[in-house]
């Protein structure tokens, strides 16, 4: 069997016979770029022979010095014998950075903020008649768990409850605050039940959930959905409209989240064969206007200079008296929020990327519908949000969707847009594309000529796939008879000015916030990209259009859905959930439309890839 | 005008012409005993003329000598310009003492469980933009006050209620436990309105309450009223048998006292003119049982060996949930007690006496349905209760009564048993008999040679007062021409045993718990009586039969209720309430029914005053 060793992973694998090096890099883990699908068009998964033999077929993507430089394209070189292959940067997809929080994810499962504690209590005598429920607080005291409220229908069965299990008991603790628990249920010490609890990213399109077993910080199922209040509109200053205009809007509107949330829950449920009743914990994670909507608090000056929220840091609330399905004395905790625009799904994100407590200078970036950034170190913490538009997350564009089955996540486009090349997610027919497609497609429009620097198709292209739509041009990726639904895939002039400003917000506010703090862009020694857009976004590509400043690749890691893995954070660690809130209070926030440097910013970054093409000397052509 | 100086009082009063000595010293506000009404006939009232002169009938109860040494009966005694009057200790009824905690009761109304802050807040503006909640929540801390909760209801409505009050507020807390509060309402700071909170003695036989304002301490009305849970029983005892042996006995004694509170509550606000829904805050204090049949609590243990109670120390509950008429978020406050036979009654009115933080070797004395009884002083407390039944409240003597109007309090039987001179509460007409009455009827039956010293009527009386009764021999005190009700008011032999027994129980448990320190009842330096048999209790009498030990009088005090006054002084004081759940740790419980020491003492005090004479030097014909 052909054996290939990879480098600089110093990854080995055996393959079949006849698999390409393609699939040998998958089996080791190594997920390589490719468009095309393995076509061997698309020439973006290039990778070097060091050692032994290879067969490859002629192609045009790779010049003859190259060829015999031992360069072929993965996904037409059928490796024989033992064979050594180098693996360039540029044609690895960016994989999940495993984040120093993530790693701890697992070591902190023994504090979650719903937990089990196994108390022996000595049975009471004349000498010792101390009463039932005292008991019990002392029990509990002495494992530092100092302020206990019963709920309200224990105390009266507690004197035969401890009595039936012979004073070894089970307690059932809910955390709410530093010194503060609930007592939620005593049972026999033997009776094992499991317990789960809910961590829910509560984005203003989509949101995703996890069901996690409390007693081993399993995720034992992930679901996500688009929001139902986008029935009300697209992004979080029409929600709040909505909401505050029209009579009932604010029930309306929280009545489509906890339905939307409580979707996920059963499906979690179904998935994993656990009862509702058996969610123990919520903790929630959304921007602050999710959050407000969810709580049903008046929104109203979230829009209004200057800009304030109800509340920031709003306490547990049960989840019976919420409205979401769990076990009736449930609490559902929703992490602390900085601003009216920098919510607690941002500073989830920070504490996963564990950036409060390192030295290195950090930019964490959260692309969901609005782009939200965090600038610092452990010594000081800064916040912007800038509304980029929900087209990162697949919305507001025509063929735009989330990142799931049937998205395209890559795309390549031949020199004159004659041919389109993708991938999409699980390699199902193309349904649309989403955010990390979209920047893909932008940067490979630019490349292929396609679109000028101002983002505008190029007149006089000769192909069927520019055409004239109802609202003007627009470029189809995938024809009709290609796709899943049956109709083409394109994108519009307008979608393309949509993604425009959105990365143009983004930039903007990046440069901003750097100088305020009177620092370039080159001092970032640490940028983490957060956001629901797609499973991986393409450096080069979002630096390519101007969305990213032009850093040294290696400086990048792309963290997923933070807000997602923060809220799984703080339902497994009671000491996560109160270093979070600590957190909140720590970033300062910034105000982008307090004088002019945003707007004159946002004003030179609407150019591919920016006005000042000395902000990006490696991107080519700029 | 007559003018009266009284000694060793030192007040001088004056007083119309033809006013007797007893008027005026009741106008200098000393309550002379009188168990005539000023009929010259009990002799009780004794004063001693020192200068000026008085007109004075002859009297069969005074000697000649006693008549030259100045002695007059002050009822029939009128003064004639400049007099001096001396009152022996023997001839005022013990009045309450004014308590070191009592004098505190009004200097602590500034911090009552429930209150109200102002809060001046700063509106926002885009360089402070803090949430609505956190600029509250920052305010709070600033004032101390760090762990709050908001009512939830609040928060969603919070941005209009702050922007409405332009940031000038107050707002409504109720404290829940060092350092956990709860944020009720929020208010603009102009607006004024009451608030009331309820100080409630739950007591097995009677039910005291007090509506008091919250802003000023000032009671402002009392009421009480039969136990409803009497119809299902006399004591504590027959009440858990009741609850947990007949079906659904449980909910119906809670119903019961729910009724009864809540039948308070209500004539309280109506003679007050506030709505029930202005009451903010309930703290009641009653025994270990009665707290459990409020709450519901399982009270099986507490009559089973080794008498555990569920709770002793149940956190409060809310009013709502538990049905008692209040504000929607009214807590209910329950004092912590010491063990299933000491309660949060007794631990209420050791705080409301001080001794736990004075030098002086004191007891509290609490003659409720049951004797409870701590000793100690700043260094140790120790507690004991001892059944004496419901006697002293009334309860369990045919002509028994509460001390309500027409309670007969204080009387005088003549030698032989042929005349009875009685005093009511009120100078109403007689109705029954009450605590004190019964204590002071007890001592001059068998001063007056109608009982004997095992309590038993005399053979061979020649007064149609002793008559047979259906179950036996009974003692007719007022004729049914001259009672309020036309019926005989009398007491028969089985009531005379009840009291003895109940006598007999208290003097025993003191005994008891003095021998297991080692000390005699003469190392007593203070002894508080606490309970709610009567307006007054004759020290006297209550020596004379063997109930209290032999001890100088000037060491006893009468304290009243102090149950209901420590719930009060909870009610008004955040501090008060925390040192009471400390006090009621410190308390170690001595359980009577350990070992023999008790029972011999029992059987030894069933003789009046007791089988050991020696105990009692002082008292005559012992
Ligand atoms: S003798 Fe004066 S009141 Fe009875
Ligand atoms: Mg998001
Ligand atoms: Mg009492």
């Amino acid at each position: 069997m052909p054996r290939i060793r990879f480098l600089p992973q110093g990854i080995t694998v055996e393959v079949p016979p006849g698999n390409t090096l393609l699939q040998a890099a998958a089996r080791a883990g190594i997920v390589l770029k490719g468009a095309c699908g393995g076509e061997g068009v698309c020439g973006r998964c290039r990778v070097q022979v060091q050692e032994g033999k290879v067969t490859f077929p002629p192609n045009p993507r790779l010049s003859p010095r190259e060829r015999q430089e031992g360069w072929v394209l993965a996904c037409q070189a059928v490796p024989e014998g033992e064979v050594v292959v180098f693996i360039p940067e540029g044609s690895i997809l960016t994989a999940h950075r495993v984040l120093k929080a993530e790693e701890g994810l697992l070591l902190q499962t023994k504090e979650p903020l719903w937990w089990e504690e196994k108390l022996s209590l000595s049975p009471p005598t004349l000498e010792d008649p101390t009463d039932d429920w005292g008991r019990l607080s002392w029990a509990l005291q002495q494992k530092g768990i100092s302020l206990v409220w019963p709920v309200r229908h224990l105390l009266p069965e507690l004197p035969r409850t401890l009595r039936a299990a012979d004073w070894q008991v089970k307690v059932e603790l809910a955390f709410l605050d530093k010194g503060l628990c609930e007592l939620q249920g005593v049972k026999p010490a033997g009776r094992e039940e499991g317990a789960w609890g809910v961590a829910v990213d509560l984005g203003t399109t989509t949101v995703a959930a996890e069901l996690v077993d409390l007693a081993t910080g399993q995720v034992v199922a992930t679901a996500g959905t688009y929001n139902r209040q986008a029935a009300f509109g697209d992004d979080v200053i029409s929600r709040i409209v909505y909401a505050t205009e029209t009579p009932r809007g604010r029930e309306e509107l929280q009545q489509a989240i906890l339905e939307t949330v409580n979707g996920l829950i059963d499906e979690l449920c179904r998935e994993a064969g656990v009862g509702s009743d058996e969610v123990r914990a919520v903790v929630g994670a959304g921007n602050t206007t999710m959050i407000h909507l969810l709580l049903n608090l008046d929104p109203t000056y979230i829009r209004l200079e200057p800009y304030v929220p109800a509340a920031n840091a709003p306490p547990p609330v049960k989840a019976a008296k919420l409205g979401l399905k769990a076990h009736p004395e449930a609490w559902v905790y929703l992490v602390p929020g900085v601003a009216s625009y920098v919510g607690g799904d941002v500073v989830a994100g920070v504490k996963v990327t564990g950036m409060g407590e390192e030295e290195e200078l950090t930019l964490f970036l959260d692309i969901g519908t609005n782009g939200e950034m965090v600038l610092g170190n452990r010594e000081w913490l800064m916040a912007c949000a800038c509304s980029a538009g929900p087209a990162f997350e697949g919305s507001g564009i025509t063929c735009g969707m989330r990142a799931v089955a049937g998205a395209i996540e890559e795309v390549e486009v031949s020199p004159g847009g004659g041919e389109v090349f993708y991938r999409t997610v699980d390699g199902k027919k193309p349904l649309g594309i989403c955010g990390s497609g979209l920047i893909s497609l932008l940067s490979s429009l630019l490349r292929a000529g396609v679109i000028d620097r101002s983002g505008r198709f190029v007149e006089g292209l000769n192909t069927p796939r520019l055409r004239e739509g109802v609202e003007g041009k627009e470029f189809v990726l995938v024809w009709g008879e290609s796709t899943g639904h049956g109709r083409d895939i394109y994108i519009t002039q307008g979608d393309l000015q949509n993604l425009l400003r959105a990365k143009a917000a983004i930039f903007a506010g990046l440069r901003t916030l750097l100088s305020l703090v009177g620092l370039e862009a080159a001092a970032l020694e640490r940028v983490y990209i957060a956001g629901g857009f797609g499973r991986f976004i393409d450096v080069e590509d979002a630096i390519g259009i101007g969305m990213l400043p032009d850093l040294p690749r290696e400086r990048y890691a792309y963290v997923g859905n933070t807000s997602l893995k923060g809220a799984r954070l703080c339902l497994l660690s009671r000491r996560a959930w109160q270093e979070t809130a600590e957190l909140a209070r720590r970033i300062t926030y910034v105000e982008l439309s307090v004088g002019n440097l945003f707007m004159e910013e946002f004003m030179a970054a609407l150019f591919l890839p920016h006005t000042n093409a000395d902000l990006f000397p490696s991107v080519k052509g700029a």
